[in-house]
């Protein structure tokens, strides 16, 4: 028999009669140190693995802990929802290192309340944003008995170094994961009050190149000016990447790229967005980049191609008058929908080659690379969510993009051929990966009623 | 009483019947394990002055051990020529440190003599070539009775570690130290059988630049194409230092360079240079640099703007996708003659800063320069240099160049106002700051002959 709006009301009464409980579960969560970058951890990435078998065999799923050559991964479902939509819901147990312990203002991994924040390790990425999930279908199976949808939850133990298992489990296990739609709450509220649905990802694509000249580093007074200068020569390889106005010259970048609909711009620029305040927060006097284009548009909507590390020769005190032998660069484009990673890193090898002289040698390594996403904000998937978003947050989400990747969004769409819905209940300022992360309590709460109300509007599709 | 040529051929048979006599004083020398840069040392240093001193004082001359806020200054001086102009010779008794005696094939400090040739630190850099004055002198004095000319030694043990406190030695005693012409045999022949006399050197200026975008590195996804990447701009600004042509771009570089005239260039070009045997031995498959010059040209006569260093960003394993908050680099100019070192470094500065966009912090570091110098080849001095080389080495030494900086060179000028005889007895394959330094026992005989038959031309001035 399936779910009514009434069924939802009751579920609604039973979240407010138990936050408080959420909360300390929560707590026993954020306890357990399950970080994952560091082997000296691995037991207590047991014990995180186990705590979310366990809560969701409490909540009424069926359960199992897979083992992978990395840290286990936690599958559980609930599949009694006949002729209603399959969702996954996918999230990660494990946290970042704690790092530098003595600038957390309480221990990381005795969670503390303070200011209706939650502060802890994993507070908000992802312990938290996870755990409105299971607590939602947990309250929905107590109070109703049944779900309005069926349920397939993934809780990974690697997302923070690099997720590297996961495709191997997603692939083998196809069958067992067949979906509609996936679920992650991994990211963030455009603003404190501004609820929002994350409906694109950039991609991104990276090389390093390595260039050796001479030998050795040479004297620069008696050889300097008679041979190329690896070290100039990659600086006028980087420099090539990009013309007066911004625009990235590696031949076909943009062919590919699909534009920005004045819809969309309009969108980005009615956001209620401190343009001010995130420049003083990163340090910077004022944007620079692409010509004709705003800033949460280069952000979000335009690719991009940065250095991420430069070295050759000399880096340390006081001077040394050599021509080094070698210079390194690691590059990485971050991608927009519709362009081609591999494309793209190709051309920018054939691009670099041929400026380099041929007395240079070239080396250049291809790093991985994964396309950027975009989905249909009229989905019903998408509608869905604002409705449960808006119950939950009193306002209507705000539709963004996001300028990072999310790799494992674009393995459901390869592998389980899923759009995701990116449901984020965090702040950007929540400090994740750094000290004194937090997770607000409100969001912690109106997460966990917006899940609860979307099992419903995605029952109804 | 004027010396005459028939002194001079009483002296040249005293020295070919006591060269093995310098031999062994030359091995004595080199067992001294005086390195400068390593403050364990510091006693072999203090025995090094003291032997320079003995064989000075031995030779005839009145000597005394100069203290100085680093290791000591050797000064000897006889001055009996009277109306006959007065020379300085120049050279050092400290040596760069032996590192990595597994690669001597004899140790560093115990002198080994195989296939005419003298090995062990210092055989050539500078003990060797410096020692040919000395046994000259003395030859002269024990022959004789006196010299053609007045001789100054200054002999220094900082040489290795930038000469830091002989400026101030060669200041406060310039009256002690007034000369007509200075001496300095710490450079080569132009290639075995070849001799030369060099009389150009080019100066240097340096810098580091250091750009500061945003506060800290920022995750390239979220921040990427909206901020300046200050990794991007520096290889902007470093590539903008030279156009397609290899021509250095900064403002008035080349204003003030004195062109090469078409003697020096025929010169050159007719010198026995094997420039694919060097490029061979530099590991570099062709020359590169400025269009419209040859490589020795570019060697020695045109001013340079190579790299030194530069960093910026994650240089470990594997990509990270990063904003780089920091970017930074060692930029030197090798200068020719007449151009102003402070000038050119000024102009950089400007070129650069205008070329950095505002929301970069640009801090400027402006290293120690040193002009470039040349000598009249067709002045006495560089006559009579060239008639004693011919009668040791049997063929008129070639007039070259160096591409680096003798920066004592520069301070002979401004302070003492004389020109120096650049007469290098020693081969540019000796392994000079290698294991296995060497000096051919050849070079030895026929630098004491040149310097013994110099001293006599000297006096014809």
């Amino acid at each position: 028999m399936p779910t009514t709006l009434a069924d939802f009301q009751k579920v609604e009464q039973y979240l407010t009669d138990h936050q408080n409980d959420f909360i300390e579960t929560l707590k026993t969560f954020l306890r357990i140190e399950s970080v994952s970058a560091d082997s000296k951890f691995i037991p207590e990435i047991k014990r995180g693995a186990e705590f979310v078998e366990k809560q969701l065999t409490s909540a009424g799923l069926e359960t199992k802990i897979y083992e992978t050559a990395g840290h286990p991964i936690v599958y559980g479902s609930w599949l009694k929802a006949e002729g209603a939509p399959t969702v996954m819901v996918y999230g990660h147990y494990d946290v970042q290192p704690a790092d530098p312990y003595d600038l957390w203002k309480t221990p990381p991994f005795d969670p503390d309340i303070r200011e209706g924040h939650i502060y802890a390790r994993g507070a908000t990425d992802d312990k938290g944003q996870m755990m409105t999930h299971v607590n939602s279908v947990a309250s929905w199976l107590k109070v109703v008995g049944s779900l309005p949808v069926n349920v397939k939850f993934v809780i990974e133990g690697e997302e923070e170094v690099g997720s590297d298992n996961l495709d191997k489990f997603l692939s083998e296990h196809q069958e067992m994961l067949q979906c509609d739609v996936a679920v992650v709450s991994d990211t963030s509220q455009f603003a404190p009050g501004v609820p929002a649905i994350t409906y694109a990802l950039r991609g991104i694509t990276a090389c390093e190149l390595k260039l050796t000249g001479p030998g050795q580093d040479l004297h620069s007074g008696l050889f300097g000016g008679s041979v190329a200068n690896p070290a100039n020569i990659i600086a006028r390889l980087v420099a090539s990447l990009h013309n007066a106005e911004g625009q990235v010259q590696i031949p076909g970048f943009y062919d590919d790229v699909l534009p920005l609909s004045e819809q969309e711009r309009n969108g980005f620029a009615n956001l209620p967005f401190d343009e001010p305040a995130l420049f003083k927060a990163l340090g910077v006097s004022e944007g620079y980049g692409e010509a004709g284009f705003t800033t949460l548009e280069r952000r979000w909507a335009r690719p991009t191609c940065d250095v991420n590390g430069i070295w050759s020769g000399y880096q340390g005190e006081g001077p040394k008058t050599i021509v080094p032998s070698i210079a390194g660069v690691k590059i990485s484009c971050r991608l927009v929908p519709n362009q081609d990673p591999e494309k793209i890193n190709s051309s920018l090898e054939s691009f670099l080659r041929e400026l380099c002289p041929a007395s240079v040698d070239f080396q250049y390594k291809q790093y991985h690379s994964c396309g950027g996403l975009v989905f249909d904000t009229d989905s019903g998937w998408m509608k869905s969510a604002g409705i449960a978003i808006e119950h939950a947050f009193g306002v209507s989400p705000v539709f963004i993009r996001e300028g990072g990747s999310i790799p494992v969004v674009s393995t459901f769409k390869e592998i389980l051929g899923v759009d995701t819905l990116l449901l984020g209940w965090g702040q950007s300022t929540d400090n994740l990966h750094s000290p004194n992360e937090r997770f607000s309590l409100e969001g912690y709460r109106q997460g966990t009623l917006a899940s609860a109300r979307l099992w419903q509007e995605l029952a109804n599709l």
